[in-house]
């Protein structure tokens, strides 16, 4: 069975069996995979698509963060609609799940190009919708952000980034890894370095080139230590301000390696002296918020990792769903 | 070998054997099973009384809480009864632990009545002493308050409840589970929704229709957000006092996943973007303090899902100490 | 969504999507749940047909056995079709799944009567198939077989059972738990103890009186090291042989607890000394090929308390496709 | 609380609270702790006596072994009396559990002489009973034969060890460790070498010295590979052939570690290669059946990394249990 | 630092310091990495040469078998060179350790070249040593013969696979991932399918058409049923026997996933009634004497998934050591 | 292999090999072993001085601590040299790893008097050094000061102590176990109790009579609840500032079990309700600061009782660069 809107996406593997008596209050009763959709056109109008990006072979690290598309789909279950602290109802939007970029066993090249072709290819489609893609590994963020690019390539992009790294490795070391993504879209010209804004650094995580390379390229960052001290509502804003004079889209990547390792304990990338989760939380609404924000991931959560309870896939959803409770705010606000 | 006093309780399965030179330091030193009285006058003095409530097959989801009670009271070796934070030692109140409400394994209804009939015969005895009911799931809170009420029928009773969940889901559905008891004491006439203070909900755990049901009812409640922002300790102390113009009684709830995930591993049903433990302690705290709190319970604590170093389970043993602490303190102040 | 054929059974949770090519040649894409059947006759042809009964709360210690037919569920994807062993493809058998029993959270009485209504429909309507019943704990094997005989009331049926309890307990002492399910079927007369046969019995782990009783109602037993010394195989096919002089239908239940723990991690009660994952292939494999056999069940695995790579849920789910192997290595001999 | 028999033996730190009824059939509710004994000269007639070592700060690695003594206590609630395999109760025995020897958190030798000292007091005045020790590290060992040597000097002692290593360092290495109690007793010339047995060995374990070493003194062993050609049983009964040609008192010494990693989680010296829990099991049984096996122990068990299922604490009750099955077998063959 | 005689081989990232008396009784004591060598003459004689081949990226799911080398080098310490079972010292061979075949995180092809060029530079210098690839997933075993075809294109090369599953998937799939190392070298003709010999296989762990195909190309087989029944040293033996008539050199492959999953809890892919360890010991062992055996691997182990005691790493150094007494065994026997 | 100038320190089990472009950016490329050093009086130079200490069979409790340093050691490849934060390299300082203390596995006296002879030698010849001590648990602090007093007679010591306990225990029950090394030094006159300031103590984790001592011996304490009122960074300048006035040299003691729970897995002893990462970090950064502080110790941390993902070690790992960080701030402001 293939979709019939993308036949270069695989659906997802498996279908919630809706309840008999039609009324939705958990999340999987309300996300529609692209296979139950009869009709393209309705699927056109979802304000929100769900991409699932499965590729964690290009990480430095082994990492199974390949697996969380799957966790994060049946994580639903645990989650209503109802979003209690701003008393809004999540099941009002139309969220579109349209399944995962096929990934090849060996060649990490192809996987890359599909992953470009996806993004262009709904960035194309849903030009008022907002595209979530759920990785994998940072690698891919390179590659949603250029499918982006190639989908409107008149438009001016910027990044927001919560991360403990920078990720502006060299990708002539080792190709586009998980530790390049910033510094591949610099390099092939898609966003200016100047327009990327960084949230999280701290500690021991990154080394003094990589530092230099930011300055050298304009990267605009703040330290955990000083988002704190400032506040992180009001670094966030005040980031988005500065890029909203400069850009036309925000593109909003979630490292979660940007948590705190007792928060996150299936991403083997945090560290000590990272995010709460509340700081996490609290600067995600923020951004989802402001209405140039057109896209997301979340990145580098590994399943395989996590505790039995499965508590940094939860987070991770939970992330989503806060992004998605900005975006419905803004709407709100808007009408 | 049954109490003398409470023949339809069962003792504690096990008695720490005390230390020769009676020098107590210890919780577990200090802490007595019923079953080590010999005077039932000397016991009915007990300044505070224990209820084991091993009942978890009435949870949703599986469930060993139930194994909590015995947790509870092997974790005691690991806590002083000296509170450095105040000064005070807690051995010099009177603790006396009855032991655990016996179940059935295969009739949920029968251990119900037991949890309602022990309520009612020690809130009967002890009208001077704070009740602690170690859970066990939420479904026991509606037990307990109802014993409490058969035992002083004319005395209106208000609840504090630190909650990540409404806990108002229709009885009718699937009786009166974990996910029930606020529902089932409003309508059972025995606790006004008006009269039920619920500090810490958040996030995507409610469903719209039981905020509803809350808001008809005029069920009080902070999010775990306005809390933080209002202040946990202002909070409270806003909740007693509104309550405490309206009620004779208060209970105390504390159902264990209130807490951010991370903080609460053994709790299968914490969440995401929770309380912290400092938050936590520093409610209960406030709440013991007031002199209208007549007991309490410890509810949804899982000790099969804790770590091996028991952190949840410790956690909870804590959350006790804290509640007998802010007892003693009140109690010093009033003298 | 409801099933068209059992309205009072849940059809399973989810759904594997298929893949596009139509070639099947895992578990997943092979087994179709009775949401995907458009043809009630074609449903009706199936030679084995599944039924999850996800009951625990009738277990004596905490249980989450009642996750088990999702797990089990999910599981199939790890597993091919075609069995090497005995080089035969089980894809040439139809296999139902008719999804889950619905069960009450705090009427186990209830489960239980949904159970067995739910059995007896099952075997009303397939008089020629395998009925397998994925638990659960033991407490569902009296209600399936009591089922079965309400569809069949004049068959005379026998047990067959891998255990390392008699599971003879006293119903009243604490109901129908998972403790009594033999009991339940003798003293009910369904079935009479001389046509039960347990094999795996061994160590500290039954009770004298529990022996006696056994005795008394002529309950058949091969302990594990008696069963050791004859040989797996060859004790099976006695207690298989004098089974079948005496009853018409055979019912097959697998305590997973016959386990050693050391291959059963994910079964709460298995024990020290048990059997090996070798010895127990082995003996259902033999069973399975009986004629006589008409149901089987597979209980007490707690896949909340299995190892991160799931071994004790791969383990129930070859014993599964290890009974499915023995019928059709069956039918083949037949043909 | 001191017993009144031994106050240099400190009481288990729990007593299990007994069923009303008087009726026991697990072995909780059958072995007696000291302090529940009243009258002196009922304890002497124990024909079992159990004293618990808890001391493990003398193993060359960090090693938990000593909390085994009470975690096998605990364990006992899991066990019945009776014994299927070879229909017998124990509960027709008497056993006595005397409680730990005390040990000092930093003077190791003090610990080492304690032990010496309880295990002479107990071997004197049960000269007709069999003495358990629970462990523990392996230093104990060398403590426990010396304390008996105490008691009754004119007995030549024999041991028969299950392990896969000599335990033979040399104890100007690193003092009376862990690795030494074997080189300890022929050192010390309480056992000769060639009244020593080892049975287990395999691997790369052992250092070539120490075989030489044991080659020297006349030590006798059979691997692993070597006792399974010739069947353990009759290994086993070789063993002790040999052995009560030339000794009085046979003393046996289970090395947990003797067994397979894989059967063994709870044993960090355990090793790919090992013992299966059956056949341990068999040894145990046929070594507890000679009349001159006088006193046993069991080594090396770290409850603090076993499963959460306590897989390898249950073994070890299961190995104890096993040991007195074997005594009762002789015991009613005698009569 | 990089070794004076591969400068294509990463050296081990870490040398243990050596004991200051020169007494080496422990493995890391004894194996040098080739940093420590001083003369590449006297590398040159080594008898045993260990090469690194940490990639994993090529798995199809998720693997963090690329640890597996470093974890291998940690866990020499817990392992003596003299081997009991039958009394040798390995200490008296000379073994190499050459360090890691370097890998690129983001071009597997690359990878998989610089696998066969290390392997054909170092069958190329040592043609009278076995050449010990430590993995990595199955992937790597078809480089490391092609790099043995590579240096000795004239000899006709055979293999022995202990593994659950073919490996024979397409290549046109997925190119050349953990699934398809034998069909790799069938289709470039590097091996023959008729001197393939895989032990192993069972249950329902490989479809049909992967039969089929090693049917056409006429690899042979034992499933682990009809190894055990001809005893698996017989099997191994007939294996051989018919290799050494149809080749010139052996290379046995060791899939750790062939054992049972109780017994492997580090290897993702190890299934349910697989081999238990003391099979796979019995066949390695037997294997190693044959004196055509040139080289092996170990693969497809995980130490990310594996228990906190390293079962499975230790076992698989215990397989490595295995293979190391067998080859000595055969020296000595030829002297 | 011994250290030419500290015969009786083992060096490091390991070393790392180094990368061969010279290029050093990660922390274990950067601090060099002893083993390493050619030329002594460079050695003489190091800025900063590590010591390993790895005892803990001195507990009360079980531990692994004595697995730190080894652990600590393993970690550096985690982090990088340069510090985001506040824009330093550490690589610009000189750090010595002098190795280990040795340890007897049975003599603990031997074992605290190598402590202190290997302190005293590194005291007297590092007199512009920062030492660093890697525990081990908390009784190596007493002789590390002892050292450093041996050393330095004349000069007063100061101790600094982020701890849940006092550590004042009585030595006369137990010795010098790690409860009591604050009592121990008061009591040999090394350190007055006027001059020991403790931050971090709370909840029910201290006796009363501890209290009372440190009150009668005039020990300075902050509980963390004042800390946190007050400011961590302001109570830790007080403590500096008051010390600073009344000794000549401040030792900073950070016991881990400071730490609340959730935030040290890997710490036995932690507790609900303690420090969060980010306030020891700060408070660690600002001791580090003080130009009086001339030593520091980690403690009591259990590599063996971590987290899969070893978040403890992870976290004492960055405590100890965040000290240096200090250090080196303060040297960049002096300059």
């Amino acid at each position: 069975m293939k979709s019939f809107l993308y036949p270069k996406i695989n659906p997802p593997s498996f279908m919630w069996v809706q309840p008999e008596n039609g009324v939705m209050s958990k999340v999987h009763e309300w996300i529609q995979p692209i296979t139950a959709i009869t009709d393209p056109e309705e699927a056109k109008n979802a304000e929100v698509v769900i991409l699932g990006v499965p590729l964690s072979r290009s990480s430095i690290s082994a990492s199974g963060a390949s697996e969380f598309p799957e966790a994060f789909r049946r994580s639903w279950r645990s989650f209503a609609t109802y979003n209690l602290d701003d008393d809004i109802d999540l099941s009002e939007m139309s969220v579109l799940d349209t399944g995962d970029v096929p990934m090849h066993v060996t060649d990490i090249r192809k996987c890359h190009e599909n992953i470009v072709e996806a993004s262009a290819a709904i960035h194309g489609d849903f030009r008022n919708s907002k595209v979530c893609a759920i990785g994998g590994d940072h690698s891919i963020t390179a590659m949603m952000v250029k499918g982006m690019h190639k989908a409107n390539p008149s438009e001016r992009i910027g990044i927001l980034q919560f991360d403990t790294h920078f990720d502006l490795r060299d990708m002539s070391d080792n190709g586009p890894s998980n530790g390049t993504p910033m510094r591949n879209l610099i390099e092939s010209g898609v966003v200016e370095g100047r327009n990327m804004y960084n949230i999280g650094l701290h500690g021991f995580f990154n080394t003094k080139d990589l530092k230099q390379y930011a300055d050298e390229k304009g990267v605009n960052y703040f330290t955990l230590r000083q988002a704190r001290k400032k506040g992180i509502e009001e670094t966030v804003l005040q980031c988005l301000d500065e890029l909203s004079s400069k850009v036309d889209t925000i593109y909003l990547t979630v490292d979660m390696d940007v948590l705190d390792i007792a928060y996150a304990p299936g991403v083997p990338a945090s560290t000590p002296g990272g995010m709460t989760t509340a700081e996490l939380l609290e600067g995600v609404l923020e951004v989802a918020k402001h209405p140039k924000v057109k896209a997301m991931d979340i990145v580098c959560l590994d399943p395989l990792k996590d505790t039995n309870a499965q508590a940094t896939v939860k987070l991770g959803t939970h992330v989503f769903l806060t992004f998605l409770t900005g975006v419905m705010l803004r709407q709100r606000a808007s009408n």
